[in-house]
């Protein structure tokens, strides 16, 4: 995935999405003593940096597909139902029956067909068959693809060239797919960049994977962040352990208060996968003291009535 | 307060505070019919559009003044602590014993000292004056002054200059000074605007001074919408009844109804004396209909975790 793929990834889908802005809070960089530049992908089309990907990957099938379908906890579904409406394509979702309530129902209102199965890989993917057995079709899968990487990439991309001299980029990590983009553009379009993955330790299986160096699936990860549950994409990985600087944890904790400090300061609704990424700066404090860093605010799709729970 | 007093006002305050940005949402322009123009005054400084007048009034005080006060139940209390930290004085807050308590702390937040009191209009003026009489100063009015109104015009004043040919212009009202300042820029600055209030009906005593024709006192105010329990002032209600062509009432379901709207499809957090706002446009889509509607969203300090209690 060169320089030239992100580029033409970004010109299929910048007619699609929100060039999101990037926000800066004046109490967090006093908090952490760093300049803090928040890439507000929470405000993207479907809420969530997955429209970029879903769209990139829709836009280059073969005219003659009129039907895609795939497995997954929540944005991606979303962002693949709104994508296939949007090319006037029909979309089947297989989503685990724990997925949050809010998730099903937008998946829902962009028209997309909903199958529902076990909570596992194993039944995601078997289901998965099945649909496809019954309508042919394509599957588009949540991130290890290299067009769902490219297009993954136009966040940092688009931040980058808004925010100049930026130092250091943190994203959460859970497929990888965010991730290996944001390597990739940061590579291609400012070299000098460190990239850091932020991860729950609940769901810790891309740290482990990089720091042994080979692939360690995620086993029964629990954490707020429902969106990095998933396993790391193998595609992805490769990505990663090229061009991460490191992958860092934080624990339960240390993502509720940055996700309240998110929604009570910055007065933006984000959901917890990307608090995970300010948890980790404010974690590491004096890794990035006195430093430009960009942050990818992955998504908004948060259940509101958790808050309660999860407050103090 | 005529244009030009107003124009002074804005280069008073625009050196302290945010030229907030004019948010746009699809959905729920197609779910109304009409072109909503929300100006986010939940991202100003203290978060909310009180920042703009104490900082006008502060300004214009005597350069002997070291000492201010105020009582104020919630943001006006913020807005006042901010502006004097800022300005180099001291202030005393008066705040009711039943505020929020988000509230309560960042007024602490920004130094000021603070004197709890019980919740009523007769306490809170009786331990003011207590308090001016141990240590001199000036009372900074929460709403009832030119130089608030002043200072809070300039909010609509921003949304004019941003959006242009706006056709109908929406505020919450609770002691009225938003909506008095919101009346005289459109007057002065886009004299064709129709100018409407908007009141939680478990507080509606700006809707019946209005009708009646003469100042109504709230009695026991009960709603969610916590900014909007005060009582219209006598200067505000002087320029809402010349200026303002409605005051329209919604209940707490409607508010409610508005506020996850606004926290789910937006993802912005705003307070519920903000979404009083959207419910009015929601309520009275007929009356909006086509239109291009500015909506000031007052304030974003919400307490997150009543929003378990409120959600359907």
């Amino acid at each position: 995935m060169n320089k030239i793929e992100i580029e033409r990834a970004h010109q299929r889908v910048e007619p699609h999405v929100h060039r999101t802005p990037v926000l800066t809070n004046s109490f967090l960089n006093e908090l952490i003593g760093a300049s803090l530049y928040f890439k507000a992908e929470n405000f993207q089309k479907v809420g969530a940096f997955k429209a970029r990907g879903a769209i990139n990957a829709l836009s280059q099938l073969d005219k003659s597909i009129e039907h895609v379908a795939t497995h997954s906890s929540g944005n991606h579904a979303q962002a693949l139902a709104w994508g296939a409406k949007k090319l006037g394509m029909k979309a089947t979702i297989v989503m685990p029956k724990n997925s949050p309530q809010v998730k099903v129902d937008a998946v829902k209102g962009y028209g997309a067909e909903i199958v529902l199965c076990k909570p596992t890989l194993e039944a995601r993917e078997s289901t998965l068959q099945e649909v496809l057995a019954k309508t042919p079709g394509k599957f588009i899968p949540p991130y290890n693809h290299e067009h769902i990487i490219c297009g993954a990439a136009t966040a940092a991309k688009e931040l980058l060239e808004d925010s100049k001299d930026i130092e250091a980029i943190i994203a959460p990590v859970g497929g990888g797919g965010l991730l290996s983009g944001t390597a990739l553009s940061s590579k291609h379009f400012a070299s000098s960049i460190k990239v850091y993955g932020a991860e729950p330790k609940m769901a810790d299986d891309a740290q482990q994977s990089f720091r042994v160096g080979k692939l360690i699936p995620s086993v029964n990860p629990n954490t707020i962040a429902d969106g990095l549950k998933t396993s790391l994409g193998e595609i992805n990985f490769k990505v990663i352990s090229k061009h991460v600087e490191d992958i860092l944890t934080v624990t339960e904790d240390e993502i509720k208060e940055a996700l309240f400090l998110i929604l009570e300061r910055m007065k933006i609704v984000v959901e917890p996968s990307s608090a995970v990424a300010l948890a980790v700066v404010l974690k590491n404090k004096e890794l990035f003291n006195n430093k430009k860093v960009g942050l990818i605010l992955s998504g908004g799709n948060l259940d509101l009535t958790q808050l309660r729970l999860w407050k103090k």
